[in-house]
C-alpha cells in the first residue's frame, strides 16, 4: 500500500514500537491538520537537561551527556478554530487507565488551561482492542473528585468520553470530537433557555 | 537585594550569560503570569534527536549522544485571556535585527497562527541600550514584503512595534502590550464605524 508521502509502512509492528503507535497517529493527524490549514498543533520536544556538549566543529555540536526530566506541561498544544488546545496522550494495555500514567502537575496544568478558556483533555488508547477515547479535563477531574481508585475503568471513558474515529486521513480525527463537544454544549444551552 | 524567592542575583553578568538575559526575563515573567493566574505560557524544550541512551539503572537513563535540530516552531506558546499566544524571542548587539536570527519556517509558523486566529509576534531586545520591543507578525511580514534588506533597522521597531515595560514584577510585561494592541484595534474599529 502506498501512502501519500511515498513511504511504505511495515505493518509487522514489533513490541518496542507498540508504545509509539498513538504518538505516531497523533503526529500524522497533526501533519494532516496543518497541511489542510485546519489547525496548528505540535508535539513538544522531550524535555531534557543538557550537561555536556562537545563542539566538534561549528556546524555540529554533539550533546554527550543529558538527562530526561519530568515535563512541566503536557505533550501537545496548539490552535484550532481560534481556540487554544492542550492535551496529553497515553496508551494502556489494560482495560483500565492507571492514573500513575499521568503526572499530577499535568492534570493541574490542564485544569489551568480550562480556567483560562482553553480546551484541555486527555487521549487514551486501549491497545487490546485499539479503541481511542478523548476525555475532557472536567470529566477527568470529576472522576478524581469522586473516586479513590488508582485507575479509571474503561467504562468511564465509554460513558463520559468520546470514541475517536480512526481512518485514513487524518488517521485519528480527534478534532472532530472537539466539534461534537461544542455542538452538544450548544444544544444543551438551547434546551436550558 | 533580596528577590521574592530568596535567591540573590549576581549582577556581574559574564559574556557567556548575556544571550540568556532575555530568555530569563521572559521565563521569570511567565512564572509570574502563571502564579497570578494571568496566563499559562511556557518555553518549549530545546528540540534534539537522541541517538544513544545508557540505561545505567531504572531511575536514571543517561543520554550519551544527541544532536540539536532546527526547531519547527517558535520557542514560546500558551494561552492569555482565552487567546492562543505564540512568539519567538531574540537578542541583538547591533542597532538592527539581522533576519538570519529567525528561521523562515518560524515566520511561516507565526503567519499560520495569525491565520488561525491566534496572536503571533516576535520579541527583540537591543542589548546596547537594553530596549525590548514586541513586533506583531503582520508588521514583520509587511517589512519583508517591502524590503530586500537582510536586517530590520531598530527604527522600524520603534515606529511599528511596542516598547515593552521592564520592571520588577513581572520583569518584562509583554502581555500588557497585547492589551494595548487590542485597545488600539478596538478604537480604530470604532473610528471606522
Amino acid at each position: 500500500m502506498n501512502y501519500p508521502n511515498g513511504i511504505k509502512r511495515n505493518f509487522k509492528i514489533s513490541n518496542s514500537n507498540r508504545g509509539m503507535n498513538l504518538e505516531n497517529d497523533i503526529n500524522d493527524s497533526n501533519v494532516y491538520y496543518r497541511k489542510n490549514e485546519i489547525a496548528v498543533i505540535y508535539k513538544k520536544p522531550t524535555p531534557i537537561t543538557i550537561n555536556k556538549v562537545d563542539y566538534k566543529n561549528r556546524k555540529d555540536a554533539v550533546i554527550t551527556e543529558a538527562h530526561f526530566i519530568i515535563p512541566s506541561t503536557t505533550d501537545y498544544n496548539g490552535i484550532y478554530k481560534g481556540n487554544y488546545v492542550d492535551f496529553e496522550a497515553k496508551e494502556t494495555k489494560k482495560d483500565y487507565f492507571p492514573l500513575a500514567n499521568i503526572h499530577n502537575h499535568q492534570i493541574e496544568h490542564l485544569k489551568k488551561i480550562k480556567n483560562c478558556g482553553g480546551i484541555g483533555f486527555i487521549i487514551v488508547r486501549f491497545t487490546h482492542n485499539n479503541e481511542t477515547y478523548l476525555l475532557e479535563i472536567d470529566k477527568l477531574l470529576n472522576f478524581l473528585d469522586n473516586s479513590k481508585r488508582k485507575s479509571i475503568p474503561k467504562e468511564y471513558f465509554v460513558e463520559n468520553g468520546y470514541l475517536i474515529k480512526q481512518g485514513y486521513n487524518p488517521c485519528l480525527d480527534y478534532l472532530s470530537v472537539i466539534d461534537k463537544i461544542r455542538r452538544d454544549e450548544n444544544e444543551k444551552n438551547l434546551e436550558e433557555k
